[in-house]
């Protein structure tokens, strides 16, 4: 599917049929082109959980004002950011070090650039958030590509979430993100502000 | 261009051809597509400032750490997230109630609705970024599909750019993304994690 149709059409989505589900090599897939979006130094912020058993989107149902979608998607990623993923920037890099795009010396650096840039606990929030995002867009994009809808959701108690999950204390949830295949009564991508009320050029005084 | 083919080779951009300026139009059409992104309740919290005249980006450039691709993007558009948007959601939601997919008492529900959620201001400030995030994200696959190359940047100082460039005080920069044809010389999309690195089926204990 073209990038432009795919931006064009995508709408959040609340009605997911129950009855088709994922296969865990689509969950992988996903993820793995969600994992393609940016982030600071290639830190890599994110981090993917898929509930995709019945019983446990019923339980994750309950911790979401029960929204029926968090039980009929066939997987609900919980898109984690971790705030001090930063401290792990030479392992996000080996990678880039193996594939010869960079040294040692250069990773020793840039981690150095990231302990300074995120010494403020705001600035990790901000970045964790912004992070994951940006792989929740990414993936939103690519479900739409593959036939599939997502409606990204906040409505939920993200203590509770993480405590019934078993999430690591440091992880921030960002969203969560039903996934599947399309039922009826979906809403149509609803109409957006006019440009000229959203961009300025030269100066911001009128945004 | 695909989605996944886009997904897979977008790249975050340092150099950037200084000789090709892109159109008011061209500028427009990337904003119009980003502002395609989803937010909570449809709010809409992106602004966008499109920095584009040589003498603004070196203005730009000296309050960003002296980066170079600063000056040499035909545009700069520093992304805003206005923390009180939903303040304004009977505004955002107009078009939709002309569309006829909601009434004036569901939009009166839902600004309701609005309102409990985001009167803690680090509800705010995490979906004003959010939302700038995934309005930037799209926006760079937009960009890809057209042939042109971004690079989102943190690295700048984001109260000397709001007084330089008459930003209101309310809006917080999420980021800044130089647009524009590519030079030679930027890296190729940088390896990332192995997916069960960052992914994780039923329960988080492992993430």
């Amino acid at each position: 599917m073209d990038v432009l149709e795919a931006i064009r059409k995508r709408a959040s989505a609340n009605k997911f049929d129950p009855a088709r589900p994922l296969s865990e090599a689509q969950v992988r897939e996903l993820v793995e082109l969600a994992t393609r979006a940016p982030s600071s130094f290639n830190i890599q912020h994110w981090r993917f959980l898929a509930v995709t058993r019945k019983e446990d989107r019923e339980k994750l149902k309950g911790l979401a004002y029960n929204q029926q979608k968090v039980a009929d998607a066939p997987v609900v990623f919980v898109v984690l950011g971790d705030p001090r993923a930063h401290e792990n920037l030479a392992h996000a890099l080996e990678g880039s070090v193996k594939a010869g795009l960079m040294d040692a010396k250069a990773v020793q650096g840039l981690s150095g650039m990231a302990a300074g840039m995120y010494a403020d606990p705001r600035a990790q929030r901000d970045e964790a958030i912004r992070s994951g995002a940006f792989a929740a867009m990414t993936l939103m994009l690519a479900a739409e590509a593959k036939g599939l809808v997502a409606g990204p959701m906040i409505g939920f108690d993200p203590d509770a979430v993480k405590k019934e999950f078993k999430i690591p204390e440091r992880l921030i949830p960002v969203l969560m993100l039903p996934v599947g295949y399309a039922a009826p009564g979906n809403w149509p991508q609803k109409p957006r502000l006019p440009v000229d009320e959203v961009l300025a050029f030269h100066d911001g005084a009128k945004l």
